[in-house]
């Protein structure tokens, strides 16, 4: 969803290299040196206003995390967070999520996560859902061995097209959850702003955990 | 779920051999014969009272229909229903789902229908569930080339775990609905008796179509 242009936004950004990149190539094979220790990378695509990725950066010190977000709007956001926070184990990339292939050296992450992705419900727009198979090649390309994927929706039919997909690509599903918050993944579970605001609407929130 | 008993079925059954059939492994390979004209056939396993399969027969005349079912008491409740209808593509079957590959020979059936399958939570009884991997085996050897499994539940656990374990096992998703009765599948939605009683409670049906 695009959100209300923010002057202060792009300046902020600017001033603030230390947690935000806006050119990720350079850093493809070098992500560890953004980073104050070197472990495991998680990426979050279309971070959004960055509540999960900076909570989960709080939760999980011994992960490094990066919160991808093509809005220069939504980035702004986040940064503010963490500049609040000041997470060594955190930095955000302003950056469309196609080119990951070219931000990242094959291997070089452990985990993706996609939260709340924009549904793209029309079928000529297929190819711009993040779980379109150009983008299954990509977190394939760019995931270690053991590499997973999770992915949170409230959106049915985004879902029901994401469990087509990663099966017909020859993805394995390590779990599957129709009601999340009525389950015992939820109880380890970090709320996304989307997540919380359709949850509280009574809607059922759907994840699912799948690998190469 | 199990069911009354009902001292009229098995006397029912027995007075109506040219419906049901209670030894099915002597037609194994010769299922034609039971049937007014040569057409693909198609099993589901656990009819329960019969009122999916005997729609589906009116429905579809040119299709031969089995319903399988192991409760004497249910099979004489469906049985009733085919008295009545006297369909001359609709045979039911007497006997427990595990013995499909005696029942049938390769390649024989051309589709699969699991409706609101007992869901077995506990998972001491997985190997029970209709979904479980011995299951999708003998599936896998009765369909022929093209034959589709079509799965209706209104169980979140028992359909994620489905989910799971088709794709574990390598099956191709043609389809997935969930929330069957708000999606354009409903159109040719033939319901079952459980289906009735669990969308008036206003709970989802999920449905899943795939293919080995
Ligand atoms: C519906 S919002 C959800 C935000 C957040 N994940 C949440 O759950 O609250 C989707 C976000 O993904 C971003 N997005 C969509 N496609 C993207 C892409 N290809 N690359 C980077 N960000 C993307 C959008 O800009 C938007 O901020
Ligand atoms: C919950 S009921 C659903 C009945 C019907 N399909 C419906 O949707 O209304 C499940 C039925 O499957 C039957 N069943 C369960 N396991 C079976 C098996 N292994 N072989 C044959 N029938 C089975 C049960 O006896 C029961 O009648």
């Amino acid at each position: 969803m695009r959100l209300r242009n923010k002057p202060w936004a792009k300046p902020l950004i600017d001033a603030n290299p230390q947690y935000v990149v806006t050119e990720p190539e350079k850093f493809a094979g070098k992500w560890q040196e953004r980073f104050e220790k070197e472990q495991p990378i998680f990426v979050e695509v279309g971070t959004g206003k960055g509540r999960f990725i900076v909570e989960m950066a709080e939760k999980y010190p011994d992960r490094n995390f990066i919160g991808l977000e093509m809005q220069t709007v939504a980035v702004g956001i986040a940064l503010k967070k963490q500049i609040d926070a000041k997470l060594p184990n955190l930095q955000l990339v302003c950056a469309n999520g196609s080119g990951l292939t070219e931000f990242f050296n094959e291997g070089e992450v452990s985990g993706i996560y996609l939260n709340f992705s924009d549904p793209w419900p029309k079928k000529r727009n297929e190819k711009r859902r993040l779980t379109y198979k150009t983008f299954l090649e990509s977190y394939e390309n760019v995931l270690n061995g053991d590499g997973r994927i999770e992915f949170k929706t409230d959106n049915r039919g985004l879902f029901e097209y994401s469990l087509c997909s990663m099966n017909e690509f020859g993805m394995h599903f390590d779990g599957v959850w129709l009601d999340l918050h009525d389950s015992e993944e939820a109880k380890e579970n970090v709320m996304t702003e989307y997540e919380e605001k359709f949850s509280q609407k009574g809607q059922p929130i759907y994840k699912l955990t799948a690998h190469f």
